[in-house]
């Protein structure tokens, strides 16, 4: 059997020629043209003229749009984009010219196009070719992408100067709007017009993550990532966001991007998951947005339990519970963002009070709202004391407990009475908790409520945190007053055991 | 038969103030005493506490969420949010106290906590006590809610100032960031606060219809507009919008809007929607944004003919065309902007070629798409004219030609040729054309291909265009050429007809 | 403007021709042929042979399905048919001379060839033959049709004798089978091949439907509906319905479906069908079957209120209920049939008990579960009657009470009492109620529980029923108790004011 | 952490109970009652009052269907089941005490009263107790209930007489209905009962797949047997079967059942699966039936090539192919029936066909439909063959061949040329061929176009086949010809490589 075009080199050549041809348009004649030149409106006109012929885009768009269903909303189904696509006479030879120019070139002119005074629906093929150029880009050529971003679509300075001076002479509302208007790089029009193309959302948000590590090689890129910010902030309002809950009838092409991104307890395959999706006592929640589609931006996974659980075990590994007597405890024992370029904006403390909320209306026997959490800094932080108590525990530590229960028995007290200490007391830069989970559990208003030792013993957790577990109460009457208390005065609220554990 | 609750009077009222409480929330005790004292700390305070007692919100709001199944997405049905409701203890005298405040100041101080340091999910429940405060507002109260908005959610100059000197020290990049941080009005966060509600989107959308409805009272107002404006657009990105065909089988909630909307060529009722949607030779298509559920913000009507069609009357009436010879041409006669409070958001371009690209992949037959437009300046234009040719023209259409078949012979080339110069030479402000309809097609790159007369002899297009109509011609492949002469020389492209008549 | 096609009638034609060339085949030259000569074989094998030339008949079957997004399930939009369908070499003028015999020949050749031996699927293609010819026929043709079909597909008199007589010798399970298998008439597996056909479930309703009428005609038709019956009930068994709540968010097509299905209380268009899906005091439910598709079998409509009804009008006409007091009964105000084919297969009693379930479940505060019911056999009967109570009725009955307050305040213990003599023991053939609904109600274990006077005051109403109107009471734990009741002993169970009224 | 209920066995064992009160009903206290009394009619009268006491059925059935969205698809979410039943008063122990009858008496009782006078909405609730109880029988058990329902549910001899009598003293259609009606087994109604349970349809399935497996022990159920045939037949006509593409966004819950069922070239796991999902080159379609839900009742897998594939490594193994070159073949190299209890209800024909058809109208570069399919009887056969050329060649294919690529070389020719015997000369009973696989696609009209060898080295196909593959071309304008002549003459077509082989 010969699997399509296997041994047809020279026409899948062709193929593929032709292909991108549709991708990325013979404007990149134009655009080689464009650099060699300095007629850059010709290039410009050159660009658009053949965009059009070349990119029915929207029957594209669309299609490739992620109804589940593997059609398009508007009827066009998948398969049919190759054969109805128009059909292009002549430029072949052009094409290819315009094919063979650099990826970095081709993004840079792409983006300066798009800044300039072509039709609004033309826009949406040239800001497809322009990601399309960019996807192509390695590191190094990123990083002189974000500067070219950064230097060549800033603000006009003289412009600033006059607004100012205008707002200076009479500081009203019209006058702030006026300098406003300069102020606000022209970086974030380019954005906006990038999000034209299809599918543009996710792949901005991949470009930010390659911003954020383009900015370990050149801080100077900060201004851009606060482009980013901003605008992601704005598209990623909640109120755009919705709450799906997935279980095992969710596509297969959602579920494996759970497997993908879960990080805090990995799963090994489907198995993992399917008991993680089990009907009768576990629960998933997911935030998604329409532009970024089948992609979980957040998502939280919640055991049904009786009782408040004390160690990581048994919540992966037992099998699902049957015939419950109902359960009365919801524990959210894995919260998970999915895609670093969102990073700073908050999902996580929205979705849990969502999910707080259907789980009440859905089960009310549930009384109790527990998180079973991981402690990340507990084993650096020890490391870093010198005072008795933590040497000595470090120490004890060391050794093999894990295998001896009595050393369990006996080393618990210690342990509750320095992670107690941990969790209450250590602070990071700028006096909040030192550790991260903490931070954010104790922000959205839950309380430290029980430490649990040993609860997880995977090799992960033993390195990072010998061991220890924590759960944080969400009390929905008690949420605002704690988050209050902790925002003004750094106030941990905490459950009688560590108040004990401290004292001991 | 007693209809819920008719004969008893007390019993509805208590109900309604328990509804409501859950509505606006005990909170506005504490607005109250808010705005008798100085302590606003103490006052938001108050404010936190209470609300997350009141609402678990986010049940509520994907409850209403516009699923057409009439459930919400996380599966609690609407029909349950009664019972499920999580049960306030006491209260309720302070509850009504705070209700018997005034709309406009529980909206304004709502605001004011929306800006304060409460914890993120808190600001989705006080979101909605601002929009819902917002809603009982009178046109009074919301200008004076508007200019609160401008004074109070503006800049603070001092820091402008700050990060000015900054800037102009060292104008890089980061010092831009700085300054865009500060210039940027707080009212764009509130705007963004304000759409955590659950459907705020929409709401916002239509308190900026209110908004410029009190910019004709209080122009200064545009500052706020200007917020608005960038916002929304942000917002409304095209990338964010889907397009879907509306057929018979659509929901009859979205079809009861398109009678609603449609305001170029105005439909009866339900049987002149369906003739609008029949399968055979008719087509719908709008743009929705994920934010504005089953709202439609622009849609197309198209009719599918055999030749271009030079009357609007056979478009409204005719019967549906069965066994057809496979039409050739896809007239466009209807295209409705639904929400005025997005104003200044461009769609149309973006959907007319979408819809071109969409039913070419369809129907693979079709080789024309034109418009079947109004000529709405026409008549005003006409009556302003004081050549010879005009004022004779003028005179004549005053007679009864729509009555008499030989008149109508004899003033068409009349017609023809005055049209002509009102399509091709007429120009308005900016030197764009006269007609507001004509901008916008020869803007997206059309041509002003065949002018019809008479086209339409219902009583307003014989009002505002002694019965003209006109053809614009979408061809593909020379829209980019088009746009771009029209743009930079104000070439209007037009087809031999008009020429011709321009000429005689 | 010309409608598509308009003016080429010739062009029509051919088109005409080309498109029912697909949907009846150029087989129907064979069938012509057939009927002139005496070699039936030959046919089928003309028959057989070209069908599959024309039919990738699947294609749409599935197209045509009823998605309601006007797609076909596999992923092949409505609108691409035209251009798929598979070129068809030559054959023109054989197929239009097939065309040209009558549909009544062509219908009984495609029936006898679908019980010949060809393939599974070309069946497909010869059953939609058989019933597109078959929806062609006059009253009178469908009456031969129907003759037909009972003298040419019924059974083998010889076969019967054989296994009867193998079965009278050794009278097992196995001869049982075999007897069966013969006496089974040839019909029913007619039947079963028409259904192979795309949309076939509902043409063979619509065609026992045509078969009820003829039976008036030619009461020996009556063995044939038996056939139809046993497949009807076997094929809408209870288990291969969903009920579905139908909202104002369902299609248009399915609404527009129900204003002309209703036919208790007339619908006058789209605003009184709006008013009784109201979210806050209205429901309708529906059964649907699979292969009928957005065709309601039955539905209910159930108003909330507070409090047992005495009357429709308030019903229909008042204003949706806001803020209710949660609505304390459920009051079926109109059960409709759809399908008149659909006779004497069962549905209301089913979904009856489903809509309480249902209703309980989402309305935990509902307690009472009552009709509104019509007395649709009152009049009639009184009129018949000829005691003195009832002929006094009678006569003050014909007088002008309705507008006469006074009147009926007199008259409504007389009505009473005689209404609840008709109700109670007015009995038709066999021991049944007389009255149909009572039959229908009482026999699903409901009780009579109060008449109502004045109740329906429109025309039909006075004229059959004299404006009376009955509540029927459906009390879950009683049901099955008073089902039992009524059918072993025929006695009806009534409320304390029938009880009353009877004495009277 | 303790999983729900873990250490509570006592409240399990109570919780238990009261589920199971859910699901089997206090009604069996009745059963059990009617077993030791005789007053048969007594038990169905209690059974039937307490079974509405605890059913309101309709909530259940429809809340467990198969909705892929984990809710009832009239809006009751399954997570509400638990909340709103209806409470019971009383009867624990009665319940308890009907629980501890032994399944099978439960079973059989239930099927009585099901056959019995109780209102049809009733039955529901009967008829899931009947299967529920049948679920708990162990192989024995089914086979004394199977006998039960052939003795219990047959005819009634005495009616059969007289209707036969009528029969022959008038032998017209009246009288074969008549007679029809009493020789139709009692079974078949009860089979029909039983489906109205929720979910019942596919647990009919597996009860016929029981009693295939039962009749193994006692052929002397075969004639119940002919009653689920005639059902299954009837109920899973082609008619209501919808087709549906399975790709990667299908629920995973559909996922792996694919993973289950596929036993021509069984899958590893998630990954395998993925692979022949794959958008590019691979297609899966698949057979559901509304009342069976999400269980694909057969489905085909499809790989589309370049040309048609003479080995299976490598549609299994390939990577997928990217920018394509068009395929111009359709491969269908695996079908599989799912559900053994539909043994003889044959759809592959169909599937197959439709496939085809909307692989055309979606790819119309299609040219090529063609299967790659196993020769699963040729090793036996060729055991069994005594002629020389067949022991020779069985002695060499005794070798070690697989890993001599000559050894391939030279035997190639000798494999052909008995293959091509086996193929088109082995008949098996009735003078079918003898290969099942040939019989199936010969019969539907196919051609046996090429034998590949070797095709496939996995184990079980070398055991079966020798490592032997056939392609089957499906040639549209003469699956009809081909279908007859195979019928009729027993004619097998096929392609040169084999006519020549033959003759070698």
């Amino acid at each position: 059997m010969r699997t399509p075009g296997a041994k047809r080199p020279s026409t899948m050549a062709f193929s593929k020629a032709r292909r991108m041809r549709c991708a990325v348009g013979r404007v990149m004649a134009a655009c080689a043209r464009k650099v060699q030149s300095s007629h850059p409106k010709g290039a410009e006109k050159s660009m658009r003229r053949v965009v059009i012929y070349n990119r029915p885009e929207s029957v594209y768009i669309e299609s490739r749009g992620g109804s589940h269903h593997g059609q398009a909303e508007t009827g066009v189904p998948v398969g049919f984009r190759r054969g109805h696509h128009p059909a292009q006479a002549g430029g072949e030879a052009e094409t290819l010219q315009a094919l063979a120019r650099p990826a970095s070139e081709r993004a840079r002119v792409a983006c300066t196009v798009l800044m300039g005074r072509i039709g609004d629906a033309a826009r949406v093929a040239v800001a497809e070719q322009a990601l399309s150029a960019y996807a192509e880009l390695d590191a190094d050529q990123r990083l002189a992408f974000f500067r070219s971003m950064r230097d060549d679509h800033g603000v006009d300075p003289q412009a600033i100067r006059e607004a100012y001076a205008a707002w200076d002479k009479a500081p009203d509302a019209a006058a702030v709007a006026d300098l406003f208007r300069v102020v606000e790089p022209a970086r974030q029009t380019l954005l906006r017009r990038l999000n034209l193309a299809p599918g543009a959302t996710l792949q901005l948000v991949r470009m930010r993550q390659d911003l954020l590590a383009a900015m370990r090689a050149d801080p100077g890129l900060a201004p851009i990532d606060q482009d980013f910010a901003h605008l992601l902030a704005s598209w990623f309002n909640r109120g755009f966001l919705t709450m799906r809950r997935i279980d095992w009838n969710a596509p297969a092409a959602i579920l494996e991007k759970l497997i993908e991104y879960e990080s805090v307890h990995r799963m090994e395959g489907w198995g993992d998951l399917k008991r993680r999706l089990a009907e009768n006592d576990r629960r998933l929640y997911a935030f998604f947005h329409p532009a970024t589609g089948d992609e979980p931006l957040i998502f939280v996974e919640v055991a049904l339990t009786q009782g408040m659980p004390d160690a990581i075990g048994p919540i992966l590994t037992a099998p699902e519970a049957k015939l419950p007597e109902p359960a009365d405890t919801a524990v959210f024992y894995s919260i998970n963002n999915s895609l670093a370029g969102l990073k700073g904006v908050s999902f996580g403390n929205f979705l849990i009070k969502q999910v707080v909320a259907v789980l009440k209306a859905e089960l009310p026997e549930l009384k109790t709202f527990v998180t079973l959490s991981p402690v990340p800094g507990f084993a650096a932080w020890l490391a870093a004391q010198t005072d008795a108590p933590a040497t000595e525990l470090r120490t004890a530590l060391a050794g093999d407990w894990p295998s001896n229960p009595g050393a369990v028995v006996a080393l618990r007290p210690q342990v509750m009475a320095v992670a107690a200490r941990y969790i209450l007391q250590a602070r990071a830069r700028g006096g909040q908790p030192a550790d991260p989970v903490a931070r954010f559990h104790l922000g959205n208003g839950a309380a430290a409520h029980r430490l649990n030792w040993p609860a997880d013993l995977s090799a992960s957790a033993q390195k990072t945190a010998h061991g220890l577990m924590i759960n944080y109460l969400y009390e929905l009457d008690r949420i605002e007053d704690r988050h209050e208390a902790f925002i003004r005065d750094g106030t941990v609220a905490h459950g009688p055991q560590l108040a004990e554990a401290l004292k001991g």
